[in-house]
């Protein structure tokens, strides 16, 4: 049979599932001997079973009927006794902390009858009124979905009526009547009086903590949160205790260490004569643990020695909240604490000297999400901010720029070369291409999932959404800060994507510590010191290697100074734009093959020239160059535009013949869907001259750096493969090309040729690819957008946030790689690879070889190596090492 | 030890991938105990062996030597005795027939000793000097490669010298100094004079064989048959007999039934004192073998007793080719006989009929691509022709037009309503648009894999291509036929696909009969009951169900007619077209969710009226509906083409608010790449209130059948669904919709949802949604699209001929289903399907769903059914009937 109530005796913090975190920790805490108040976790499956039948399980009531008798016998006090009547709370506590989210109800078990008791034990009528007026207005708001404002007119009423503003003006009498009054208003708005029988009150309070776990913010929270929904809550019910009974009582939260530097040493809070509550309302001030240690030495001391016990038990840094009544200190919560980026360095680090835990615990207490948040440019700490708002944290960074209202104006304001800042109410995808030439986007609308936030972290621009103190009005070209000032078009202001801060004027934007010392220079900073030795500590013990993605000689040498092994991916697409675009149109519109030829003959000196730099600058370490993989006519103007305007031209009566005849080019090149059409290793099987001459560029260069004395490490990838017969094809014409070299120029040269996978069907044969290809480069972008069936450009934009918040995806596909679709064809091809080529190399080139989640699940099938972008690289080394231990 | 050379006696007609076709039933005849010249076979093994290393294996020499010997033994004549010579022929013989393609030589044997034993012992000299002189020129061209117009001309020279025409007119003095003057070119043209060794004489004709393996023509013939490159010939080495020794010789063909018509009874040519070549060449009138048997009534009637045990033996019409040598019948080859598609029929069951063969026999001797053909409108038999040229049957159907030259007027006179032939040289990609509106295709360059042959059958359009014997000149609107008329722009003219004829003027076209008998209308014909009797059995054995893609009552009366079981595909798109565009548009530019419902609730009873009908027509069967898939903007105006207008109204000042209201509207949904965009599934959760309409119509159009006593039995299917959370969120909605229409009208409905299978994801997570769908249908047009990564619009046209030629694939993947990529992921989901659901359906409605090779595939993968358009119904009728039994 199934246990559905456990006492906090008989819990341990293992049992988070079961008893969710809050309910583990404290049966953890009892288990330590810690003070902790008695009480009983009603566990997670009580809670599924309820949503699921719509009613509580047959067991339950009889189970909390004995553990409750327990607690009675345990406290020597009966609930609802008029004499000497048990208090409990009843708390909700998730397996994941739901801050904010969830029910708590305080004082349970007061009623005419025991409330007497209470004031009789207490020795102050006053306490005892005021604690049952709480019962009452958050019973009535929690449990009995009383609208809450009404409770809070009613005491400010009567504070009115006493001329205060002060609940601690009000006496006995005034509590009194505000609790009847508050009556009135729930047997008005609910149909019946407040229940008077507390085992009532108990059971009411605990199926409103079951039924808040599917409140509308909760899912949104879950849904942001990537939590699952099937989880349920757990209710912890616990013998009241009360800070609020005079100056030898007091209320505090703190942490062992400090959550947002990492300094060692506690930090935290304290409010005498006051309940829990009441510190986080910062209704009062308070004050700090030391200033704690003078006004009640003894129970400070004694807690001090308890943050102590929980650190070295829990082995990290915690945090707690805590109760002293009347000179005696109560543990209500403690948990592994939440802690900044700069912080989870420090600590691990720290405690990893003090020999708490090992180097490999330290780095899996850091991730690469917290890495490159310490990589991002920041404000300047020291310059002077003014902050207008603050709204959500939806895509990192720092921006600076003018306001904009409207994606035209963007666009026009960016080509003169102008920083902007979008602000919108909210973003559609008719915004996109203000999006995309934007410095920030901000929005007064919409969370971590809205349109603006996916958009802008799909583009890597900073975001800060749901800015609700913003009032936009985007038609007279303005925005007001509620109780602020008014911020005009073409004003500057500058945003935190990491913070959610939103600051008037230009903020300095500084270079990041970590990243300066990833650049190697030299900087003096503990954080520093903390990310060099994680990493360090990372790189001996990563199985997986990581590249970079690199098109320059200037991108290549920071990747390697960032750390990369190599280049996993060098697109040479790029190299065709600027001044060599004409060349290209040259190729494009040549009508002979000698016209064709003699544009290629142009092209190659460039190419080698690009090559031999890049190989240098990668000297000793593998250089992945892919051959020219987009559609040709991506180097010809756009067509609508240029019908456009030949359009207006024919009207005008303008000849232009030289752009008739392009406009003849773009349109044959036309095509409906260009991701799909003729690109990659289909255009050099058609146009088989271009593959060739960067073949020879690639080999004729890594010939000419062995000349001057280099180790140059070329590899050359062949995208876009679907058949083998089609690398074939490409690898007779490099092969003969690489022989032709040889003898030309009397060296041996490095000659590795393999293939792209990012077709499904190349995955689906990789046993027939395997033996014609060195290596395979999982190019995770395609395979993503082929295996789902759309393209990133275009639907992002327009079902993305949908898609998200219906749960279709927790994370775009394009973000961290769908395991169970786009991973089992990588799986499949790795193993199929492997299995026909035993020394077939592995590595993946598309943007998911920086994500941490896709790094773990790359090495888990048994790559070689992840390739990312440059900045990307000491995350992936990072993950990489946590994985190698994980 | 591999064995290279096996005896005739040694063989049998089943080794024919060793022997070769002709040399298995060389074998196969001599065992029969049939007059067969004696002689052996050199295996394709020992071709391939030499094909690899460029030289014979070692053993080989030794082997022929071995069975040379015992040949001349059993003729009691050696090679190259100056007495009583034996003379050779050296033919080729791959597993499949090439005609034309590969070689033979005669007389190998014969040098100046041989021929005075020839001269005596056939008592002829000038038999003699021909036989030799014959030997010179056919092995100096075939084996020495000297250009055989050099013989040509020697002979005509001398022929002239004469004053003669007729090579008889030369005697025993001229063809000797004929002879001569061979053996000088041979000389000279390859630096040293003929080889008079007998045995080199036989090894170099072998090597030729092999060689010839590899010539371009052969390469180039193999490619476009779909033989495979690796299997190489076998060479057969036979005592040679001679029909040219005076008019008790003679050669002839047969066939033992006729192979065009059909009908019972020996049909073939005879040509007395002849050899093989020259039946063939046509140089002289040959006879019936009725008339033979006038002549050699001895010969004939052994002749009419081996074609009846050949044909007995071989349980099929074959064809033979025979010599008679003085008298003596001597049979020089046999094989199953190739035959039109009627008289594939007819034969068929004929010999079912005489007990020959089983029925299953006899369905396995016809195929679907047969049935098709005789499915095709035809040239009507009766009608004058004016026949103007041949080129190649690239694509069938009959075709009747005036002529155009250029895709530009193509569109322009097809859009005033003329049907027309586009006629080019050969057709690039440009020509697209020209194609697709023209009823037929006409180049005079290019073979069956070139860009009009590859493009014109994937559109079904009829094509001829490759005419060689038309000078087109496009620049002056004409083309001018070889020594024939001129026909200009505008000028009628007729092609027909199937037999590649071009004809003058407008030749009538008629209905098949097989379709008027499919139609249901009374045809008297042995072919239409030929066709009867096959589909009927065709029916009974086949497990496979067949229905059909059809969007219109018409279309699915007509293919119930066929045989549809059925409507696999109902697609919806095309009921959105017409006078209902502008509600469509309604829709998409509706700028609230109100004037989106209105637009809807107008769209509502025109699609229950189309369901309503559907549904009747095929009362009793399924009909799956598709609800809508295609991007919104494709019932939008051309995002170009709108621009280019509206600029241009710009700037000529006008206004045209409606259209701009457009244009914006096709600017928001304009993509990159529609096929990876906004559509299908996507667009059903985006617009909710489309996918709830057209279930709706669907579910209220079965109400209304229902109640009218009809048995409608509708399945709802969604298309490009990824993963299973989409399929769930749509599916929510249908059966909300469902509940309510059940409730508002009384009645039990017939609820099925399904989903279609057409994006890689779904085939790799099959499991996770079967348990959501009733039933998969694979769409493997999408499939193969994504799977491949091309799409079927864009990269046809651009690439697929030159895929084609260099081997990526055999044939075009959209055509027939790639077993090996797209095919695996079909197996996949299947399988995963069935296994999470065992009572899931599982059909196909990609257009593969009536290609004879996918339709075996998805029989022995386990589909239930397969889809095509009413046309292939029979087709894929008939294949599922013998994949059954196959």
């Amino acid at each position: 049979m199934t246990t559905y109530v456990y006492d906090f005796a008989d819990g341990n913090k293992d049992l988070k599932d079961l008893l969710g975190g809050k309910g583990a920790n404290l049966a953890e805490m009892t288990n330590l001997g810690l003070p902790v108040p008695p009480g009983f976790t009603i566990t997670t499956q009580a809670c599924q079973a309820y949503l699921q039948a719509g009613t509580e399980p047959d067991e339950l009531a009889a189970e909390i009927g004995d553990h409750l008798a327990r607690l009675e016998q345990k406290m020597g006090r009966r609930l609802g006794d008029p004499d000497d009547p048990l208090l409990v709370s009843v708390r909700s506590g998730a397996k994941f902390s739901m801050p904010g989210m969830m029910e708590t109800v305080l004082n349970i078990g007061l009623n005419h009858e025991s409330i007497r008791g209470l004031a009789t034990q207490s020795d102050n009528e006053r306490f005892a009124a005021d604690s049952y007026r709480r019962l009452l207005s958050m019973f009535g708001s929690t449990v009995l979905h009383v609208d809450s404002e009404l409770f809070s007119e009613a005491i400010d009423e009567a504070k009115k009526a006493k001329g205060t503003t002060a609940d601690l003006d009000l006496d006995v009498d005034d509590l009194r009547a505000l609790a009847q009054r508050y009556e009135k208003i729930i047997e008005e708005h609910t149909g019946r009086p407040f229940p008077q029988d507390p085992r009532e009150q108990l059971d009411l309070a605990v199926r409103a903590v079951f039924d808040s776990w599917n409140t509308e913010r909760a899912v949104l929270y879950r849904r942001s949160e990537r939590i699952p929904e099937d989880l349920g809550t757990a209710v912890n019910v616990q013998a009241m205790v009360f800070g609020n009974r005079g100056m030898s009582s007091g209320s505090g939260v703190g942490f062992t260490r400090d959550p947002a530097s990492g300094h060692q040493g506690v930090y935290g809070d304290y409010l005498a004569n006051a309940q829990g509550e009441d510190v986080v309302a910062g209704i009062r001030n308070t004050v700090s643990l030391d200033d704690m240690a003078e006004m009640d030495p003894t129970s400070h001391d004694e807690l001090m020695q308890i943050m102590a016990t929980l650190e070295n038990h829990y082995r990290d840094m915690c945090d707690i909240e805590f109760t002293v009544e009347q000179g005696k200190l109560w543990m209500l919560q403690t948990r592994v604490g939440k802690r900044t980026p700069e912080a989870a360095f420090r600590i691990a680090v720290h405690m990893a000297d003090e020999g708490l835990i090992t180097m490999d615990e330290a780095l899996q207490r850091v991730t690469g999400q917290q890495l490159a948040q310490l990589m991002f440019p920041r404000f300047d700490d020291a310059a002077r901010r003014d902050l207008l708002a603050t709204g959500m944290n939806a895509s990192p960074g720092a921006a600076v720029g003018k306001v904009v209202f409207d994606w035209a104006t963007a666009v026009d304001w960016a080509e003169k070369g102008e920083d902007v800042i979008l602000v919108r109410k909210e973003t559609s995808p008719e915004d996109l291409h203000g999006m995309m030439v934007s410095k920030g986007i901000l929005t007064s609308r919409g969370g971590k999932t809205s349109h603006a936030a996916v958009v802008a972290r799909g583009m890597g621009r900073t975001c800060v959404c749901g800015a609700e103190a913003l009032d936009v009005d985007a038609r007279h070209g303005r925005f007001t800060v509620r109780g602020g000032p008014v911020i005009h078009e073409g004003d500057l202001i500058s945003i935190d994507g990491t913070t959610g801060e939103i600051f008037a004027g230009a903020v300095p934007v500084a270079d990041s510590h970590v990243v300066r010392y990833f650049e190697g220079q030299d900087v003096d900073e503990p954080l520093v010191d903390a990310v060099r030795r994680l990493m360090e500590h990372a790189d001996t013990k990563r199985r997986l290697h990581v590249r970079t993605n690199a098109d320059t000689p200037d991108d290549a040498a920071r990747a390697r100074r960032f750390g990369a092994e190599g280049i996993g991916l060098c697109r040479t697409e790029h190299m065709f734009l600027g001044d060599r675009r004409l060349l290209v149109e040259h190729l494009i519109v040549a009508e002979s093959e000698e016209e064709q030829e003699a544009a290629l003959a142009e092209l190659l000196p460039l190419q080698r020239q690009d090559f031999t730099q890049i190989l240098e600058a990668m000297d000793g370490l593998p250089v992945t160059i892919r051959l020219i993989d987009p559609p040709l006519h991506e180097f010809l103007p756009d067509y609508t535009e240029l019908s456009v305007k030949m359009a207006v031209a024919d009207v005008r009566g303008h000849r232009k013949r030289h752009e008739r005849k392009l406009l003849d080019a773009v349109r044959r090149l036309h095509e409906q869907n260009p991701m799909l059409g003729l690109r990659g290793v289909r255009l050099g099987i058609v146009i088989p001259g271009l593959f060739v001459m960067q073949s020879r560029a690639v080999l004729e260069a890594a010939a000419a750096r062995i000349k001057a004395g280099g180790d140059p490490r070329p590899e050359i990838m062949i995208p876009l493969v679907a058949s083998v017969r089609e690398l074939e094809l490409v690898r007779t014409k490099i092969l003969a090309v690489a022989r032709e070299i040889q003898e030309a120029e009397g060296v041996e040269l490095p000659v590795h040729i393999g293939t792209m996978i990012e077709l499904p069907r190349a995955a689906l044969t990789a046993e027939q690819i395997a033996p014609s290809a060195e290596f395979f480069s999982f190019g995770t972008n395609d395979l993503t957008q082929m295996t789902w069936g759309f393209s990133r450009d275009d639907v992002e934009a327009a079902f993305f946030s949908q898609y998200l918040e219906s749960g279709v995806f927790p994370v775009s596909p394009f973000e961290s790689i769908d395991q169970e679709g786009v991973g089992a064809l990588v799986r499949r091809a790795a193993e199929a690879g492997r299995q026909a080529r035993p020394d077939l190399h592995l590595g993946v080139c598309g943007e998911h070889g920086g994500d941490p989640e896709s790094i773990h699940f790359f090495d888990d099938v048994g790559l070689d190596y992840v390739s990312c972008s440059p900045f990307r690289v000491p995350v992936a080394r990072l993950e990489a090492g946590r994985s190698a231990i994980g």
